[in-house]
Order: C-alpha cells, then structure tokens, then sequence
C-alpha cells in the first residue's frame, strides 16, 4: 500500500518499498528518547540542539515534550525554526559575521516575532550583530574545548561592549565538547565540573538569566550540580553508535536501511555508502556482519548469515548529525509501518 | 557588484560577497585538467565518472572537451544527465535492483533518447534491468576490489542470461578500487595489469565493443597497454590532497573557503566544518596552517600567520566526491572574480 503525498510524489507505506539508502527513523525508541530527557531535564532545562537532526517534524516532537527554546549551529537552522512556529527562543550558539545572513536573521525574527540570540566572543562578532539589528547575545566562554569562545578573563568587557550597542546580553554560553565522551566517569565529572567553575566565574561578569552548556555525552552530570540553566544536547533524540558505546539511556532510533545489491564469495555490498553517512568517527556498524569499507555508495561487510541481492540491512551511523545532513527525508517507521516522511528540511548554511 | 540570477536569489560577483563555507572552482585550473585529460584519453576513450562531481554543468565542459559518453554511480545521476541533454551514452556503473528507479531510467531513455546502459553482476541484476525495460549492459567483473562485480567465469554465462532476455551485452567493465594509490609505482602497474587481464578473459566470454575500467589513480596506466576501451576517470576535474599526493599531472581546482569566526591565543576556528567536507579520507588541509579537527560546522587550526575574524581561508578537501555531495552549489571562479554559480544539481539517490 502507499499514498500519495502533497505534493504528489511516492509515498511508501511499506518498508520494503522504501527507497535505499533510507533514513528510518523508529518512532517509538524516539518517542522514548525525548520522554526520558524530558524528565532528566524539563521545559526549558533542555535547550534542544536541532544541528543533530536539522528537521524541524522532529523539533516539533522536541517542542511537545515541553522543550519551547531550541539551539541551532547556522543560520538556515535559526531562520527555518522560526518560519516553521517553533521561534519562541532560538539560539545561534555560533559566532557569524556575514552581514547577509546576520540581517536575514533579524529580518525573519521580525516577520515571524521569533526570538533570536547569537552567540559572541569577540568585539568583531558583537558589533556584527548589532549592526544587523539582531536583539541579543549569550557570552561564548572557552571551557577548555579549543573552538569558539573568549577567554574567561573577557567576558565581562564583551558584556559591556554589547550593552553599550544596545545588545542584550542574555547571559554566557560554553560548550565542553572536549569531555563528551570518557572511559572513566569519575574523571568525566571532575573535568566537567571544572570547565562549569570557569563558566560561572564568566558568568559573575557577565550576569543574565542564562547559563547554557553541556550535550548529549555530559547531560547527566549537569542534572547533578546548580550553575547551568540549560543543557544542549541534540544526539540524545536518535542516538549514534559512537554516544551508543557510553551506557546513556537512550536508544538507537535512527538507522539507514540499504538493499544488498551484490554478494561475493566472502563478502556483500549493500548501497549504503560514505554519501549517505558521516564518515568522520569512521565506519558505521551493522548487525548484518562485519563492515569492511565503504565507498562513495556501497558499503562492503562480510555477512553474519547468508544474505541474498535484494536483502535489505540497516547500518547504524557512527556520528548522527553529519549524517542527517547527508540526506533529503527521513522516514518515520511504527510497529513496521512507515507512517511519515519528515524533510530534513535545515540542511545547508 | 553583484547581479541577480534567473530565479532572483543573490548572486555574488567579488570572492569576498560569497556566502561561506562556498566551494570553489577555480576555472583555469579546471580548464587545464580537462585539457591534460583530454590529451592523454581523448574522445570517448575517457568516460568521466559524474559521481566525483554531481555538477550537470561540469560535465558539459568535459562534453565540450570530446567526451560524450559519462558514468554514472546513481539513478538519479543518470536521469539528471540525460534531462540535461547529455545523455549521448550513460552508464550506470552500479547494480540496481529498485523497480522503480530502474523503470524511471528507462522512461527518461524513452522522453529523451538517451543511451543507458547499466552494470549487472548477478542474475538478480540482470532480471531486474530487463524487467524495467532498459536496453542494454556491460557485464560487471570482479578485478581485485571486494566490491561489486562477478567472478570471471561467470561473466560469459551472465551475458548469455541478459541476451536472452532481449539486453544488449555491450561489453564489460571492472574497477581496480584497491590501485588507485600507491607508493610504489612498479608495484601499482603490475598489479593493474594482472587486474586488466582478468578483465580481458571475461571479455572473450562476454563479447561486445566496450571494456571499461580505471580512475584517476590509474588512468596513466591503461593508455600503455591495450585491451581498456575506456577510462572511467572522475577525480582529475577537481581533484583532492588524496590524489594530489600521487604526482598526477592534475592542480587543486577545487577549494572549500571559509570565514574565520573566532581567534583563540594559540588557534582559530573557521566556518568549513565536517558538514562541508567529505571526512571518510581524515582531515582537509589549508595554507593558511595546521588543521587540529573539524566539528560540525568548524575547522579549528593553528595559523601559520596572524588572522583575524572575517578573514578567509581555502581549504582543500581530502576527498572530492563526498564533499561535492554536501554542497548545493559551486562558484566559478577566473581571476578573482565569480563568473559563474553551478548548482551540485546531480545529488541524492
């Protein structure tokens, strides 16, 4: 059975007449997903980071598990958010200075009356989206992940800065990107709580209502200690198999589903391939068999049982975000039924 | 100076109003690779491999160079040629078992007249091409990279199944993936004719005017021999630092530019993260100094000199055709100035 969609394209009721490499997105470990986090951190506790899945169906989820304020990591995410009704609080938790897309923002936040505040950490960034007309800013503090954020020490001379140009300044942002993902707990805690300290000796300086940190790999040590406000994780919702190996109470509801379209003596090779996942935490896995290489669209793997052409498998992406970015819809499955196709619609820039 | 495009959107004439991450193509440079090709493959003995570019007007400038007859590695990428009136002779060196899109490329054969010919391996496959309608195939073969292909001996027997079935066996084809890079150049060419060899022995059983094999990384070796009747090349166009690395007589056309967004003491961080760059090949490389890791959407890296926020930066990508497949677009560019906007028009499945 399938339907036609609005637009009058092929829509798949079946799994098997889903079109490969398909994105599956399991509905019910989703839904699992976003009701545990919601309940670790609730409302506004969790700041959703929607450059994980750059869908805006599955921030609408995220928005009715009670979480109204999202981050995003471009300025297509910001803008789409707020065209699609889910603008009540966006974060741009990165530093832009094209003049363009600044003031394609504060004209979007304009029409849509979304609230949108950008992340800055230098007087360049700052004065950037004052002259953009963008109305507020978070301070981006360097944690100890060797990315974007000023020093500590700068924090409140950029407060001043902004609030002299008429920013409001919202309050400090830093991201400990660095202590994701740890063998060893007690280690993990101790660093995190340290890089907490330096965000709130900035955020001394700076004031505001928010302080916004963590992800998905550090969630639950922000549950266990006051500073943060707000958390940003954004793999939590369909989970990798890298966030996967570390025991978190999430389970993996996103895979890519490929058909086995050759098969050797020792080996198979399904149409999955390195343009259909992130590559960059290295190979995908597959209860299949043995992944062996991938190629721009196959992945090769020795099969755990006999597999014949036609056989479909489903590959679980090593890193979930670049992943997303690689792909047009994804299909929301229930109970072996495909009962949505979702636009993975805040792809680009 | 800037000028709109046919569809009104903003189109950038000065390098510094390009939005980034903005991939680029250096016309000259691109101009000179195609010539260099042309010279050593001329006409049809080249059949360039679209999949490393995913770009309709790329592949009309290798079509004004001689070459009139192109691979492909996807449907889409074979329906997109042919709409785009380059469908002089189309071959999708890939299995296919999906109905659909299988019948979809015969229906764009019959709108438009295009030439497809497909890569079969298996009975599966060849049933399948024959079910859907489709004209003709070359019979795939298994040459040394565990991938797709069949075993020589069965070649002969796959080509009397397909003639049955009414397919025109036009040949047969067979890529040496696991040569294309070597240190040892002795080495790469002997292996390369062991591989065409055992290519050629599943010619004599198959028949037919085509034996088609090669890349890039191997193009030089099959002009030195007899037996390939074309080359499959795709990478020379724009190439990446993979192959840069191999002494191919092919420049870097191609670079992905970013906009430096934050200075720390010791690194800088810019726009051109792991969603602009294919990853699968490790980090991409940049003069302007060492790259640390990429992220999401940013590269951090030590400057070799100074920079500071806004500046740009080129980075090369470590390989091509992934990173093309993140991108919607391509400026052209000839001395300094962006003379051309190419949509990534060939992207998706």
């Amino acid at each position: 059975m399938s339907s036609p969609t609005a637009d009058g394209s092929f829509h798949p009721r079946r799994l098997d007449e889903l079109p490969t490499p398909a994105l599956l997105i399991d509905a019910d470990v989703l839904d699992a997903n976003l009701r545990t986090m919601a309940s670790v951190h609730p409302g506004t506790a969790l700041r959703p980071h929607v450059k994980a899945h750059k869908c805006t169906s599955l921030a609408r989820m995220q928005a009715a598990h009670g979480h109204t304020s999202f981050t995003c990591a471009t300025p297509r995410e910001v803008i789409g958010m707020a065209l699609a009704g889910l603008g009540t609080d966006l974060l741009l938790a990165n530093e832009v200075v094209d003049p363009r897309r600044l003031a394609a923002m504060a004209a979007v936040a304009e029409d849509t009356g979304a609230r949108i505040t950008i992340a800055v950490d230098s007087i360049e960034t700052v004065t950037a989206a004052a002259d953009a007309g963008l109305a507020s800013v978070l301070v981006d503090v360097d944690i100890g992940l060797p990315r974007c954020g000023c020093a500590v020490d700068d924090a409140g001379r950029l407060a001043d800065r902004a609030s002299a140009l008429g920013l409001e300044v919202r309050g400090v942002m830093g991201y400990e990107g660095h202590l994701m993902v740890s063998d060893d707990r007690d280690d993990q805690r101790r660093r995190v709580d340290e890089a907490v300290d330096r965000l709130l000796v900035a955020h001394a300086a700076v004031g505001g209502e928010v302080v916004s940190s963590g992800g998905t790999g550090t969630h639950h040590l922000h549950r266990l200690r006051p500073g943060v406000t707000e958390v940003q994780a954004g793999s939590y919702a369909l989970m990798d198999s890298h966030y996967g190996a570390q025991g978190h109470p999430f389970g993996q509801a996103c895979h890519v589903v490929g058909t086995v379209v050759s098969v050797g003596r020792r080996h198979a090779v399904a149409d999955v391939g390195l343009k259909a996942m992130g590559m960059d935490h290295g190979n995908p896995t597959t209860e299949a068999g043995t992944v062996w290489f991938l190629s721009d669209e196959h992945v090769t793997f020795a099969p755990a049982t006999p597999v014949s052409v036609g056989d479909r498998i489903a590959v679980v992406p090593a890193h979930i975000d670049p992943t997303m970015a690689l792909h047009e819809e994804a299909w929301l499955v229930r109970h072996g039924e495909v009962v949505d196709r979702w636009p993975i619609d805040l792809r680009g820039w």
